[in-house]
């Protein structure tokens, strides 16, 4: 029996249909999880393997896809740090003790992975290949810049001010925090791939802040060392708002991309080249008619060419979003006939 | 005496310093303007030429600026079209009562732009020139997509989602409110240069949330016939998140083009030719020490290039942006030597 397409995509074979996932599959568009929700709080889901398990298989038990995603959060390596994160209604992750100083950043710990909360990603990986050995399952982390933010920060921010102010003021303390941020990432990364992940990706979602100047002296440098650390799967990288990049993004040394919806993916293909993309319809276009979803479907399946693509979003799935928008989606991949 | 500065660096002529504006250079980052605004609010201080040229000169007397801009907000439009607008403290504008159908649009009507409050930018452009007919004065309006984005949505958003869904379920009713929107916006636009305006600004502040396709299709036409009305200054094309259009500004017809701080301005520059560019400093780079303030707008001065380049930040300042940042910005760009 040949491997699963979305192995044999990442290692850029040609395959007979281009597999399908989708970032943020397992949440809360679906009733399933509100209903499990309303009884467990998020962080209690991301600290029990059992029921990230449980949440993980959703979105396979309602849709014909090809991969799943361990549920976990990627703040988990925040707590790891020496960081309490809360998740406050309506106003997403909130450390109610930022890191501002070179003086609080002496106050975290470089962790063993195997010894903290993070050790539930791997638990639920393994737990799952365990009754499903047929369905590959994708790890996943956080990237340094990305866990910066939030570290020093507080929480989301429109313009991150707080992060800039110690990049600029204090770049060998924020230095300090990437390369302690980037060796918990990779461990955490390889630890997933060692469970049994046939990939792992690393999100960048905030790096798109950055001037490209900014991106190569801080992002960049921090992903090129946490991917340094993983060797047992290939590595995906993702960056919302990575347009001004696309021509830097083969420097992180990761084995495939993520491409944002605002980017046309043939432009990222001729930029990249052969390499496995991931991407890109609009999450938004998820609440469009069927009719327009199959053809943004297509529009898409046709640009990125038959090798090489594993169609996704260009970001997660929106909480809102009808399920007949995410049948429509999946339904088109698998009925696109190549030209 | 030779024209202003930013007259002849928007006539693409050699300049013997590169001229320097910033966006939302008269706002809260000033104390005297927090002090008016203590007593009238913004919305009165929009509706009255003589308060909005008082505020127009308030960075004028502060530092040493080579245009002032018309103290005005974008969503005057919106107002003029027949939808009121609030401004809910630390929840930015609110339209009560959105536009979703294409029975809502019906209610919308077609102004005469001297007969409403827009008219207020043009008095406060004539009122600014009579006591400074030394110092250049730019105008500004919102671009059609940006003010569609309020008027569906009813106010700023993540996702913008209910924009989007009109696009996508009643393309025919999203294109009637652009063009509707696209006259008025020009007119405003003319009207403001006929006034006496050196340029007018077209924010297209949200166009960046569209897939290049979409944005091809909606924003560009509706700029396109926006800009065909106006013929009495050039015009300068401003979007956010504009890294994925480069290549395609110069279809918009406007004279010179904003650029986000994500983007290399010589990168810009190499994509769209020798015309004018303004930016693009991180807004949030004038936290950092004074040094790096320096360091930051001599790299831009340098890539940009001693012609066609107007300086300025890659989006609007912050309000809480330090007064000195502003002065060390502006002091670098009067002490740059061209190499």
């Amino acid at each position: 029996m040949s491997d699963p397409l979305i192995v044999r995509a990442l290692r850029g074979e040609e395959v007979e249909r281009t597999p399908v996932w989708f970032m943020r599959q397992a949440g809360r568009y679906m009733a399933v999880y509100r209903e499990l929700r309303s009884r467990v709080s998020f962080l209690d889901l991301c600290r029990s393997a059992e029921l990230a398990c449980e949440v993980t298989f959703q979105p396979l038990d309602a849709f014909r896809l090809d991969a799943a995603i361990v549920f976990s959060d990627i703040l988990t390596v925040i707590e790891a740090v020496g960081r309490e994160v809360e998740f406050e209604k309506g106003k997403g992750p909130v450390i109610h003790d930022p890191v501002r100083s070179a003086a609080d950043a002496k106050s975290l710990r470089r962790p063993d992975v195997s010894e903290t909360t993070l050790r539930v990603a791997s638990d639920t990986i393994r737990l799952f290949r365990q009754s499903r050995p047929d369905m590959p399952i994708l790890g996943f982390a956080g990237a340094p810049f990305t866990l910066l933010c939030y570290l020093i920060q507080g929480g989301g921010s429109k313009s991150f001010d707080e992060v800039k102010k110690l990049l600029w003021t204090d770049p060998q303390t924020a230095q300090q925090l990437l390369d302690l941020l980037a060796d918990v990432v990779g461990d955490h990364m390889q630890a997933q791939a060692e469970a049994g992940a046939v990939g792992v990706q690393i999100f960048d979602t905030w790096a798109g802040i950055l001037s490209p100047e900014d991106w190569e002296r801080f992002a960049l440098p921090s992903i090129q060392r946490a991917l340094a650390r993983v060797s047992g799967a290939p590595t995906i990288h993702y960056t919302r708002d990575n347009a001004p990049f696309l021509d830097r993004l083969h420097k992180t040394g990761a084995d495939a991309f993520g491409i944002d919806w605002r980017v046309d993916i043939g432009h990222a293909r001729a930029v990249l080249g052969d390499v496995p993309l991931q991407g890109n319809m609009d999450p938004v276009a998820l609440y469009a008619p069927p009719d327009e979803i199959t053809r943004r479907v297509h529009r898409i399946l046709d640009a990125a060419g038959p090798r090489n693509h594993i169609f996704n979003l260009g970001h997660g799935v929106l909480p809102t979003t009808p399920i007949s928008g995410v049948e429509a989606m999946i339904e088109a991949v698998h009925s696109h006939r190549r030209a």
